[in-house]
């Protein structure tokens, strides 16, 4: 298949899936907050792309949740080029991805986090991941989003779950807190076994995402919480801001390549604290 | 100057001018809230040295402030050190400093901060400075900022203050916003002209930052602040923490020397605000 036509493909279904996942959200919200969306360009002299993000704002149910689709193309910065496959003879690169992080007002449910991303150099792969943050343990939900990611990885291929969870678990981890993020879930990077199948993959999650986060919410969105729980709360976005700032690839990625700031860093808490 | 003699006078220094600090602080707080000090080492199963660090919080005049001293020794991480003068041959490092930053009550009173280190190689120098992070712009505030701490580069050496007011601009720098963090200041790095001028021009930043937040502080501490000044302060904060986890050396540093966590933290605001 020609490449330009997989680019299609890849961005118009990211493009799908962030309408689908702001109407479900809408849906779950059900107040007068809304997604206020913001459409921005890399570059206003040449044709490089850009994207459009949705932020829904103190909501009944979401804090902040972000939604963002982006697909941007031109010549990777300096800094970045050594440590993308294939950008190194050819800076050139395409890359198309959506993102979704969502903070939680009920402190009980968690914060939820999903992205995938087509990337072409020289290579062309496809990157992402579902991942879970809770300020309080819940094993019985910890349990059931493993259990669900499983079985959709085991529809693709067998190997695909132990490899891509410990695969999350590395990396979203705080060394200087010796802590994990949160209680993990999958993560994947450089896929490129074959065009169609890590794309009916890469949809496969973004459906899967739905389906976990539209559960975990209606589990315990009438449960009662404390103040001491939202104070938890707080704090651990601290740590994930901490992550977020520090470590993510993501956001590196993000600012190096004059993506849009409030768009990248739309994952942030709308409120942390440290203790 | 034996270099053993020089490391016991500049880390005996940084260890009275926190006390002197910490007892200003406590002066002006004049409340029940109070220091809490915690000792930490860099290892349990050998001498690496480590530090003390103070925080007060929840004070009516300090949000949060932290006092920071350590003295810590032994070899780079692999990872730093291409990046330290003098440790690519020689691993082995030497380091003591005393950090200040200020999170304000009132937020009419802009966030302070103050560093000053002595770091030993191959080489031996010292770094540091003085820097301002209001919420609110304040003309007189700046201007008279800026006069103190020229007048305390001009006792040492007419071109201090141009450079390092220059370095300070570009260090406190947030790319990602094209904004600075805050009004600038002072900012040095591998100074090492001599010892003994050197290690005085350390002291007097260390005096001079105590007569500056003396100064700003006792200016605004009655002055009324609306909610709206708050919400501002703590967006303002959400920068901080931006520059703090994304570009800070000192961070870094402390980070990758597996410092105390906790005391390399400090810095972070008790709580910020992304919109």
């Amino acid at each position: 298949m020609d490449l330009e036509i997989k680019k299609d493909l890849v961005s118009n279904w990211f493009k799908i899936l962030q309408n689908a996942i702001c109407h479900n959200i809408n849906d779950i919200e059900n107040s007068k907050a809304e997604f206020k969306s913001t459409s921005w360009k890399r570059s206003n002299r040449k044709d490089e792309g850009g994207g459009e993000y949705r932020i829904l704002k103190n909501g009944k149910v979401f804090d902040k949740v972000g939604v963002n689709f982006s697909k941007v193309y031109g010549n990777f910065p300096k800094q970045l080029k050594k440590n993308i496959p294939g950008a190194n003879k050819d800076p050139r690169f395409w890359a198309s991805g959506i993102s979704v992080v969502m903070h939680m007002k009920n402190p009980l449910i968690p914060a939820m986090h999903f992205n995938t991303r087509y990337i072409c150099t020289k290579h062309d792969w496809f990157g992402g991941g579902i991942d879970v943050t809770p300020s309080k343990n819940d094993q019985n939900e910890k349990n059931e989003f493993h259990k669900i990611l499983k079985m959709m990885c085991n529809r693709h291929n067998r190997k695909y779950y132990s490899k891509y969870k410990k695969w999350c678990d590395e990396y979203f981890y705080l060394p200087h807190r010796k802590e994990p993020r949160g209680i993990g879930g999958i993560f994947f990077d450089y896929k490129k076994d074959s065009f169609e199948k890590d794309f009916k993959f890469v949809r496969d999650v973004g459906v899967t995402f739905q389906l976990i986060f539209n559960k975990i919410i209606k589990k315990k969105i009438k449960k009662k919480w404390t103040t001491k729980d939202k104070e938890l709360q707080y704090i651990k976005r601290g740590r994930y801001t901490e992550f977020n700032l520090l470590y993510d690839r993501g956001t590196k990625f993000g600012l190096q390549t004059r993506g849009n700031v409030e768009g990248i860093l739309m994952s942030l808490p709308p409120l942390a604290k440290w203790k």
